[in-house]
């Protein structure tokens, strides 16, 4: 039997056949098309689906389940997806379509739930009891683990980490709120502040990186700079660890994970983000004598979310 | 079988005979007298269990096991007590010393885990999946129950929530770190700014319930004086709710529990807190249309220590 995974995001579909051991056996894509009604993107994804187990060699018949990760708002329990802002999804039952077309379990989560789970099935959380994956992209998302469950709460808000508050009545979220942790330790918050940098010191390191022009600054351009001691993009780069220290103090202070894993394209920083934000732990820790959890990069590429959405049926 | 529940505080040590359904069959209790050595307190710890057995009309053969809830951090997996501040213990060996005495499983967590664990058997929270108690006292505790288990963490931090950050660099709090969510929603940070309140208004109402002697302001003058109207009262009901609401979300956006109860001394306040913590809420919540935990005040009295560290051995 086979585990498939869906990668459902705004631009792609991408879907996996993958192993019991966790190999992906075979993939497909397509465009997500996101404008159009969702009965015809899940036809699309059911149809990617059988391309894939074909080009594996299997039937349908040889299909365990179908996990799919999306980038929302699950209830998972129901098979609905309850609010989904890059497709324009509300309340939409995405189980009990895909199941018009293959009849087989169909379990859906967050997209940064699931990238939590490959890590914890297959990457560096793997062996551990509990594990919160904090994924530092365009926003902050986040993952919680827990015996190789993805935790998704019992409203699907759970693992919400990007919008836990960390600033009251701090800048404005496009969730609505103030303050929250994406507003200070994305990529997103990395430009801002660069770019801020760059009008105060037009001849900084940043703007250097940027070939001397403000719009293409972005988070690469502002770590760079950091690597190399520029005063400006220290600063950028200190505010975003010490928030980020912030945030995993209030993960360890309620959820205490064996280990925290931080992924997303800000998580390419390295050990120069690793050690930095280690570095920082203490100074916002409780009881600074207590154990704290490890930390570690995530270790699993692109295809973390086709693997991590097929465990969903493990 | 009965189960054998302790509530060590740094004062008394309560003792009782607990039966499956919950009932407390039979209650001892003695002086802490906390500067002692642990071994002296623990051996009459277990001197208290063998009298309320005696007086339950049963004897050692009928424990089942024995919980002991501690006012600090343990290793429930090790049956240590890591960090306890009243006692000055760090890292006793609790569950061995107390097994000198009554050879039976030995079961140690937080307070307010064990607070929390008794509302979901017997409480405002039973027969939900998960729960979150907030315990408002002179500091701030948490609890987090999952399918009728405390979920202490991999490090015994698990569910202390007043130790979540709340306003990064805020006040400095008594375990090392600033602006804990402990120096905003407790009972102590009620009488602060109502002391404060006072000393700039030294005819509000506050002062009035206060008997116009500022050092007899207590969290009971500030919320009767709230429940007034009296402008000063509320200004620090207020920002005690609207701090208590950001955590709430804190909450909601990491664990997401099906419920989260208000226990603790400031909690007596009742409906008042209750109506106030639910009206602010949805301000401070991402995603406004999406479903958001119930909200509860405890129902358990003292009692609550007693038996939910007896269930921690169900």
């Amino acid at each position: 039997m086979v585990f498939i995974g869906i990668d459902l995001g705004g631009t792609n579909i991408a879907v996996g056949v993958v192993s019991e051991a966790g190999s992906l056996l075979a993939e497909t894509s397509a465009k997500t098309l996101a404008e159009r009604p969702y009965k015809e993107i899940v036809k699309d994804m059911a149809a990617c689906v059988m391309k894939a187990v074909t080009r594996a060699g299997l039937t349908e018949a040889d299909i365990q389940s179908i996990g799919i990760g999306i980038p929302g708002v699950a209830d998972a329990e129901q098979g609905l997806v309850l609010n989904c802002t890059n497709l324009g999804w509300i309340n939409v039952p995405l189980r009990e379509e895909m199941q018009k077309y293959i009849n087989k379990p169909v379990f859906i989560d967050n997209d940064a739930n699931v990238a939590a789970l490959a890590e914890s099935y297959f990457g560096v959380s793997a062996g551990y009891k509990s594990s919160v994956m904090i994924t530092l992209g365009t926003g902050v998302g986040g993952g919680i683990v827990i015996n190789g469950r993805t935790w998704t709460g019992a409203h699907g808000r759970g693992g919400e980490i990007g919008h836990m508050t960390l600033v009251p009545d701090g800048a404005p979220c496009t969730c609505g709120n103030n303050g929250c942790v994406e507003r200070y330790c994305s990529a997103t918050a990395l430009i801002r502040l660069g770019k801020q940098e760059c009008y105060s010191f037009p001849n900084c390191g940043i703007m250097q990186k940027a070939g001397g022009n403000i719009n293409k600054v972005n988070a690469r351009t502002v770590i760079d700079a950091a690597k190399e001691g520029d005063a400006s993009a220290l600063r950028v780069f200190n505010s975003f660890v010490k928030y980020l220290a912030l945030t995993i103090n209030n993960i360890t202070s309620s959820l205490d994970p064996d280990i925290i894993v931080l992924g997303g394209g800000v998580s390419h920083a390295g050990d120069f983000l690793l050690n930095a934000v280690a570095a920082e732990l203490p100074r916002y820790q409780m009881f600074k004598a207590l154990p704290i959890p490890k930390l570690a990069l995530a270790r699993l590429g692109n295809e973390a979310g086709i693997v991590g959405a097929a465990m969903l049926g493990k």
